[in-house]
């Protein structure tokens, strides 16, 4: 069932109003990480959720508590809930975005003010914090919602909305809400499936759905013995020097080719076998992209089905950096009392933080013993998350694909990412059923950077397909 | 021939004038690192010029020129030049000192403002930003001087004085003047011996002499490849990660037992004989001295005189840390796109960084190489300096011997630092005599740390120490 001719037309009609809704949402500085801001994100909170009443949907909000931030206690901003349609006939899909950003400043090396939508009409680029992550998608369904409302056109799907102002900040609170409402009696119950709009394509040409996330372990480990910071002349060849025991372990890690050191690790994951091999090679990515988006000719092999596994489906170990040694410019002659260096491993299936960590520390130490040092080693975890891979033959995925052929005439990339987007994982875990990642935006959006934008197009051929992705899972055979 | 016996009397007589003295120098905060102290820097000038002047001394400030520091043009603080005596029949000694200090705040952990002196009854420590460096040992050159002055004694030797406002700043201007001065007509010549004390006791209990400093090569490896910082989801296994291609080399440098890796550096140096092995067998010195003053149970090995000549008369390479990579609390998944890691060799005779440096160079070069990696290496050398040694059997030290002696009833420490004075290496290398570093403070005095302090019994004892040098000196057979 594709979605009414009369649907994508309203789409395209409407585009400058939409655009000036995309405007009014970045001109709210929602950043979550600045308790300066923590009245924005709140004001963003009001203004989604009078958006979706005008359109119809039933809302509340919750309440997630408070947290400390900057030696502040600040009220969290609210979840904003949401249902439209309760048709017992029809699927019911439930969409999840955040409306809280990132944090922006001009003097970042924005060209324009980042809170001020700036639509450029030579290339179609709408520049602004949010317009790609995660304010343009959101408000891709508010279109598609607009276009029901205002024609008095049912919706093809039941819709429960789930929409967070936390997730560049560790989603706090988030994961207790969706556990609580994923009950039995909650108000996610009678999810089928689950669409989330808040990654982006693999390039800038070709539309994609994302099927997996890589999972995420780091650690800290330190290396610490003299009481205080030794001048390096007075204390040169006189001391075990923490800073020369550390790198000797950060050393032991990863080799420069990315195969990680640690036994068991790269062991635990199955070699891709020709059918999944076959997806990698399909993907519209070369080597020359991987470059381009690095910024510079460093990619691990030539072999594009080697790198884009590298990145998707193989586990990666990455050096951070170091707390406590000499970082600043110039020349200081310190021997550092005390050296953290951190790394973090990107997890893949059957890996997990529990049946990883053990091999890691059980390394660690004994590398550390290796080295016959009188400092002390301590090695700590700072956080983890599985790894999460959905099956993309589902009907969720296929709709989507069908939504794709149609609203782009082509078909969608099948890809993995390389790093996490927790939430993810705690959908498909409480509520037990398919999560399907839809991204809106293009591979060089720059979402986290400077100059973040969504290109025109991306907004609305998005708001086009994620309004056909409805019309698809309407019609597919469960 | 022993010094007056009213000399030691009258030191005794007027410490506390003496301690006034050094209250009102320490009370300048002569700081040359802080742009906005050099108005203090200059005034200390004045004070010492003052100082000098009433006591007998002909002096002149010397211009240095100016200097580039936080964005300002600064005059530099001058020079203070002085000689006292001509008379051909004696020796003339080159006395050096510096009158500016490290920068200090109460914040830093001061228990007592750092400027001003606090004289402690019970302990008997004078604390004070300077009280130890090396405005005490200044000091003490200006209670001998009275005591001459005020009862119209002749001094023992001539004296020219350099004091300079630049030390703990790179000593900026200092080796112009000084080789300008050493040359025929110049302000230094017909100079027999120089003795600084600009150093400290090797512990707290026994005076020493010094006649080595190690030298310094500072390095800055840099690896760059991507054109900026990465996601480590996005391209962790993706590409050459600078960090890691950087640990790698890193950890190839020295080994976790103080052995330097680049071939050629440790083999540079002869082994101790068993007469150079006596002297640190005979230093009042033990590993847990060692291991006090690091403030933890990790010194390289149990052996003393292996420790110490780790320390006095080996080479020793260090590694200080990385500029670029993440450096704060907390867990960041970055790829820093270009690291650069720091370190430097300490340096001992015959060793030069002329030597040393491309050893380093080509050792770093073809390690990289081996890694295969597509990132790019740079190398830069930030400063180097040779190592200085004297000959510890030249009656200049003989003289300080006898009068260590003479005051303490002690045969004193016979040392060499590990750290480095570049002044004493200019002095020997300019005037081509014997330099002797005879320290006035001990060990744990704090010279560039929080509480400062110098015992009251090292400033009056060691003005004594001062002042018998000087007759010894008249009297020792050149
Ligand atoms: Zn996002
Ligand atoms: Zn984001
Ligand atoms: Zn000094
Ligand atoms: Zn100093």
């Amino acid at each position: 069932m594709a979605a009414p001719s009369e649907f994508l037309q309203y789409i395209d009609d409407k585009a400058d109003a939409f655009i000036q809704r995309l405007a009014d949402a970045v001109g709210i500085p929602s950043i979550s990480g600045d308790a300066k801001r923590r009245g924005d994100v709140i004001k963003m909170a009001k203004w989604l959720n009078d958006q979706l009443t005008a359109l119809g949907v039933e809302t509340k909000f919750v309440d997630l508590g408070k947290q400390e931030l900057d030696g502040q206690i600040l009220d969290l901003p609210p979840a904003v809930l949401g249902k439209i349609g309760s048709d017992a006939a029809k699927k019911t899909v439930l969409i999840y975005g955040h409306f809280d950003v990132q944090p922006a400043l001009k003097s970042d090396g924005w060209n324009t003010d980042p809170f001020t939508l700036v639509v450029n009409k030579e290339d179609g680029q709408l520049v602004g914090r949010g317009s790609s992550d995660d304010k343009g998608p959101i408000l891709g369904w508010l279109n598609v919602l607009q276009y029901h409302h205002e024609n008095k056109r049912p919706l093809p799907v039941n819709i429960k909305f789930c929409f967070e102002g936390m997730e560049e900040s560790g989603s706090e609170g988030l994961d207790e809400l969706v556990e609580r409402e994923s009950k039995p009696g909650g108000y996610f119950e009678g999810v089928d499936c689950v669409c989330i709009s808040d990654n982006y394509w693999l390039n800038d040409r070709t539309p994609c759905l994302t099927y997996g996330l890589r999972g995420l372990t780091y650690f800290k480990v330190t290396v610490t013995g003299p009481g205080r910071d030794l001048h390096s002349g007075v204390f040169g060849r006189t001391v075990h020097e923490p800073m020369t025991d550390l790198i000797h372990l950060m050393g032991r890690l990863v080799d420069p080719t990315g195969k990680i050191l640690v036994p068991g690790v790269d062991e635990m994951v199955p070699p891709a076998d020709e059918e999944e091999k076959a997806i990698y090679k399909a993907l519209d990515y070369s080597i020359a992209d991987v470059q381009s988006a690095a910024g510079g000719e460093v990619a691990l092999s030539s072999d594009k089905v080697e790198v884009l596994m590298g990145r998707m489906r193989n586990p990666s170990l990455s050096l951070h950096g170091i707390e406590g040694a000499f970082s600043e410019p110039g020349a200081k002659t310190v021997i550092p009392a005390k050296v953290s260096g951190k790394f973090s491993i990107r997890l893949v299936p059957p890996q997990t933080p529990e049946a990883v960590d053990p091999l890691v520390i059980t390394y660690l130490k004994s590398e550390f013993a290796k080295l016959n040092s009188k400092n002390t080693l301590i090695i700590d975890n700072l956080h983890g998350g599985k790894p999460w891979v959905a099956d993309h033959k589902h009907w969720n995925f296929e709709a989507a694909k069908k939504a794709t052929r149609a609203v782009y005439k082509q078909e969608p990339d099948l890809t993995r990412e390389g790093g996490s987007i927790p939430v993810t994982l705690t959908f498909a875990e409480s509520l037990g059923v398919n999560v399907l990642l839809l991204p809106m935006g293009r591979g060089d959006d720059g979402a986290h950077s400077t100059n973040e934008k969504l290109d025109r197009s991306n907004f609305i051929e998005g708001s086009k397909l994620l309004g056909t992705y409805l019309y698809e899972l309407a019609a597919i055979a469960k």
